[in-house]
């Protein structure tokens, strides 16, 4: 048999499962709040224009207002400035978007310190348990904040101060840019920086050094626990929109075992 | 090696391909033009709200506008009468997502007559030289129709008898809806049904029968071309929007060979 036919016998009996990583949409999803004098992207809404009545008889459809960056979503590159000479959302080659999982749980660090940002020797302390980052890699970065995916004020945790939620330091996200094969970085908070991350130098370096090296970002995804740290391959499915600079984003993971 | 491990070594080497199936979307992807007295949906638009300037100096951003069924988009149970108590598009089950996909081209028949219906008997002439449908398969009728995926007026070819694209007959929907175990059905024209399907008993019985029976619709597929008959794997990844009758949706699929 081939790969693709033991896949689609593995999907059929069930040793191969499908996992859905992602937050649903709706008016209550929590999304980024920028300070003034920045401008915010509008929510998610949905627009009745017709439910099996008169202005359409036997269906319901309706209209979507969103942001770009809403949600479980992708960041292309031409989304920051360092990648403004990079591909937006609809040139991302397809082959990019499917690869191996790389996760790597901090939970117990970020439930201990909501601020608490990953490391190069996080990584390579990771890398020396399980293996190197194959070309492709997605890199997942387990911190439990999912939990919070159903609460705009605790998924932010905002106070005078600031939002304190788990991120990535500026020496580890141009290390992951320039020195690894990853192909995107992927979080379950609202962006791919900490929360405190416009404090950071550069500000905002996991969208600054990711973005500017032709890596992706990934956001607000959820049950990354169900995943094991290697052997889950990663679905990343994007809307292809011309000029785009993100992407609400449905992800799935397909997973070996029951 | 596992399942999935092989399938990471695959994509690796370029064993396993990844086509994209997506129309991109822009103001000008053909969208369905509903006629007088139902309301249509909005096109897709992208609105800027910064681009590396006073409102984000270090980013572009950009609010979205779309109906639900425009592009490349899945229709779910909930969008059509017959499957108002069925699941929306949030609901769908991740299994159903991915599976086999059935590649039945009658781009050739639809080329000579915009009106040609997929009937029963070429499901079941396609199924005596390919084999039996396998549960949760994606039946994908090839019509040729994606060469006009970037013209609306082709895309629709109305003239005054209405719009003359390729569909199904009512036979066929209804006998695939309750007599297969297919997960969906996917076309490369606008609307899963028939250009002049409203004229049909029942009226568009493609959304009536499939929807009403737990089945789902996908259209505006492209690349069809370059998948076999059968032993690819369907991707379908709508957004899990809460409450919605369907989604644009990014379709890939993995192909063996290079
Ligand atoms: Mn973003
Ligand atoms: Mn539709």
């Amino acid at each position: 048999m081939t790969v693709v036919a033991d896949l689609v016998a593995a999907l059929g009996s069930g040793a191969v499962r499908v996992v859905d990583l992602t937050n649903k949409l709706s008016a209550s999803t929590p999304t980024l709040r920028l300070p003034e004098p920045f401008a915010n992207l509008i929510d998610f809404s949905l627009e009745q224009v017709s439910a099996y009545d008169a202005p359409g008889p036997f269906w319901k459809h309706h209209n979507i207002r969103t942001g770009e960056h809403i949600g479980t979503h992708l960041d292309a590159p031409v989304h920051w400035v360092t990648g403004r000479e990079g591909h937006d959302v609809s040139q991302i080659p397809p082959a990019r978007l499917v690869g191996p999982a790389a996760v790597m749980d901090f939970s117990a660090e970020a439930s201990a310190d909501p601020d608490f940002l990953l490391e190069i020797d996080h990584v390579k302390g990771w890398i020396a348990e399980h293996g190197e980052l194959a070309e492709g890699t997605w890199l997942l970065f387990r911190t439990g904040w999912d939990r919070f995916a159903d609460d705009q004020e605790r998924f932010l945790n905002a106070d005078e101060t600031g939002s304190h939620t788990p991120g990535i330091s500026a020496a580890c996200a141009e290390w992951l840019a320039t020195s690894t094969p990853i192909s995107g970085f992927g979080v379950e908070t609202v962006g791919i920086d900490a929360g405190n991350a416009g404090g950071f130098d550069p500000p905002f370096p996991a969208h600054f050094h990711l973005l500017g090296n032709d890596k992706y970002g990934l956001t607000s995804l959820q049950n990354l626990a169900s995943l094991p740290p290697t052997g889950a391959v990663l679905i990343v499915a994007p809307l292809p929109i011309v000029g785009g600079t993100g992407s609400p984003t449905r992800v799935l993971a397909l997973v070996d075992g029951q």
